[in-house]
């Protein structure tokens, strides 16, 4: 008999995992997954370019159209079908169609991939006009609201990734765009202040009106529309549309029903096979929280390529292999105002948390060599700790897509547990039309070694 | 008294020597630099841009004007002063001046920095539309000559680095060029095969005439002008120029003469302090041999990056600090015709002869997520040792700069002593607007783990 595998949600950690059980095992076993909405394999990084219209289709928003998983790979997929209860005793779930239809099932293996959820006061989406961005069908109700209420006006409350990016996406369709951030500086989570200052400054540069520290206290309104946004201190920022990005948190609902471990940060706690408390119950994806390599704890890292191989370690070890997803070093990227941000390890504020002394450098520097026209400025932080020597972290903000390369490049360090000096001496190659002789990396290197002066660079470890 | 430290050639290598010694000890030191050119701090890679009007002015590949070392820095800088002879046990040098003015000089500390020269019959040099380019005034000498002679057809001879590059600034000018090349693939030192022959396409399309596999026997001329480049078989091209660009080899003269260890490479050998075997002698840049950190032994590898760090290295360790220069991994890159070609480690037809079982994945990809219009094709090869799971080499090529930092990636990994399933786990970000989420390096890394199916990942090391 074949090997019953079932998956709660088709995002891209979801349909990661069903692909590679079908990949490795083939007729050997029936993949079958649940998914309450209507789309399988979506993007929702992608979201924001859809409601600024430089993603035209949601269709576009999918990785593979329907058929690639069910035709060719031969995965069975319930779309409109939510999974309302794990009985893990029995091996079995119990879904809902969006007809009403219930039924169960019964697995060898489950794997769960219920993603995350924004965190808003229920109350404030009673409005009409106030959207979360968490969705291709939010993606597509914002879209059309935008064009047929003439939205002149829009405010963005959280300045984290989905605010930031929408801000931008609003902007570049014409609206009067307000982003209110609780937080002194945008991006807080990920960015320091000097490297966020970069980024404010361009969204200023690109007309977005920035109202910062200060809380979105309410919402008010009448005739079922928000008028104001009510921020601490009693000022108001009107508008004609609030699309509110606060931040996520894991969507733990069917993992706690199941009686799953859930982690110190509140996601499903899993083993580095991807495997839950029970063993027969996998979890990847948004909704897990994984190891952190560089401080050894535990986080919750709800990006995207982590999920996917999340997916794919899971997938594998289902299918009666060996694998092993290792966790993450905290990279993200993003893309906003003409600019690439980027970011991998700890900020340097929050690294004595984590038991580190950070010392760090910041440049400023052009991308290129002088002779091929330097290409745009890069801004550059790098930390290390100043105990080990070892690097903790880097940041940077350009208008050159450099600026995503070489974090991602500090990241590969970080993975290797790298010290300033594997920084300085890494063969970092070099041609004048993609970077000068010196690259940034090195020299943000050099200014670091100051800090480890006198003592024999191959001993920092 | 100072510490007087006497530098030979002022090319970036020894320029970054002389500059940091003055750095960390100010007027403790007294530098002087002996360059037989007219040139400071040059930038030789930017010779066939010059040569190609993409580079104005020979001044733009300088990476400083004279005056920052001599008045800012206080480095005293002797142009057109040849040193004739090391006495090492004197220490003191002997210098020749373009007037012919004689002296000697002497030293505490001693920086040879000679550079490389161009393997070339010495007869062909006597025709006077004959040329080399490795240095700047050579760069303008072509420039004039092209000008000067309305020249329409050129061969290049040598399909390394500096031939294709020059082929490419060539065609930019609209000349018919023929590139003539001994071996079956252009840049056969660093690339394997089907890396290569995407650059060949490429150069073909943008008009280039390739003749490979053939070696130039002789030129033939009359009236002082070369007209006939004559091949293996007998088969011959005519030209109005010809450009020589066989290879360089290490200026090892002064070394010698100084009774300095010469390494198994036939470059100056040093420690990783960049100390030659004699205690008083620093030798830096592409006159000097390193150690290869992926194979443990001995390479040339005269690159920019490496001779600027060694210089650093040894100026820091002259001034009484404490630098290692700890070798390559034979990280380079070029562009040419559209394209960021580069590559890190070795290539898969050379890795047995260093003791490893090579196997390898090579892949197409697009660079960006599909829903942000994919960007150009990236392809890409990744080399991994059968036994040990280890990273060993990587070689891209796109229009797209990622290829170049593709690379670089794998270079960072590869100095951390990375395997296939680190190339898998590190965390590398993502931004649809900068990469697909699955990233094609981690797409690599997943073709490259079935060679290790049944392998316990973390095992591999």
């Amino acid at each position: 008999m074949a090997l019953r595998v079932v998956v709660v949600g088709a995002g891209a950690a979801g349909m990661s995992a069903a692909s590679r059980v079908k990949r490795l095992l083939r007729d050997k076993a029936e993949v079958v997954v649940f998914e309450k909405g209507g789309w399988v394999s979506f993007a929702l990084c992608g979201t924001p370019y859809y409601v600024g219209c430089r993603v035209k289709s949601l269709e576009e928003l999918t990785y593979y159209p329907l058929e690639e998983f069910t035709k060719k790979r031969g995965i069975r997929i319930n779309l409109y079908t939510e999974v309302v209860d794990v009985e893990a005793d029995a091996r079995r779930i119990r879904y809902r169609s969006r007809g009403g239809e219930e039924g169960v099932y019964e697995y060898d293996y489950l794997v769960l991939a219920t993603g995350a959820r924004p965190r808003v006061p229920r109350d404030w989406l009673g409005y009409e006009n106030v959207f979360t961005l968490h969705s291709l069908d939010e993606a597509d109700r914002i879209r059309s609201f935008l064009v047929a209420n003439s939205v002149k006006r829009v405010v963005v409350i959280g300045g984290g990734y989905t605010g930031v990016e929408v801000a931008e996406n609003l902007r570049g369709l014409g609206k009067e765009v307000v982003l209110v951030h609780s937080r002194g500086h945008v991006l807080n989570k990920v960015l320091d202040e000097e490297i966020a200052s970069i980024v404010e400054e361009k969204a200023r540069g690109h007309g977005v009106e920035l109202v910062l520290g200060k809380r979105v206290e309410a919402l008010e309104g009448q005739g079922g529309r928000a008028r104001r946004a009510v921020l601490t201190g009693g000022d108001a920022v009107e508008a004609d549309a609030f699309i509110v990005a606060p931040g996520i948190e894991p969507n733990t609902v069917l993992a706690e029903k199941a009686g799953l471990r859930i982690g110190e940060t509140g996601a499903i706690w899993t083993d580095e096979h991807m495997r839950t408390s029970n063993e027969y119950i996998y979890a990847v994806g948004d909704a897990v929280e994984t190891r952190d390599a560089l401080t050894g704890g535990r986080v919750w890292w709800p990006f995207a390529p982590a999920g996917n191989k999340q997916g794919y370690v899971a997938g594998t070890n289902i299918a009666g292999g060996e694998a092993v997803f290792p966790g993450v070093v905290r990279s993200s990227a993003l893309g906003a105002f003409g600019l690439y941000i980027a970011s991998t390890g700890l900020r340097e504020e929050d690294a004595p948390r984590y038991g580190f002394r950070p010392v760090s450098a910041y440049l400023k520097a052009r991308t290129r060599s002088h002779y091929f026209g330097g290409g745009p400025e890069i801004h550059l932080k790098v930390i290390a700790d100043e105990e080990t020597g070892r690097l903790i972290g880097a940041q940077a903000v350009s208008e050159d897509s450099s600026a995503f390369w070489r974090v991602n490049i500090v990241s590969a360090l970080i993975w290797g547990k790298a010290t300033v000096w594997d920084l300085f001496s890494y063969d970092q190659s070099y041609w004048p039309g993609a970077n000068p002789v010196w690259d940034p990396l090195t020299i943000a290197a050099r200014l670091l070694l100051r800090s480890f002066r006198g003592r024999d660079w191959r001993t920092l470890s």
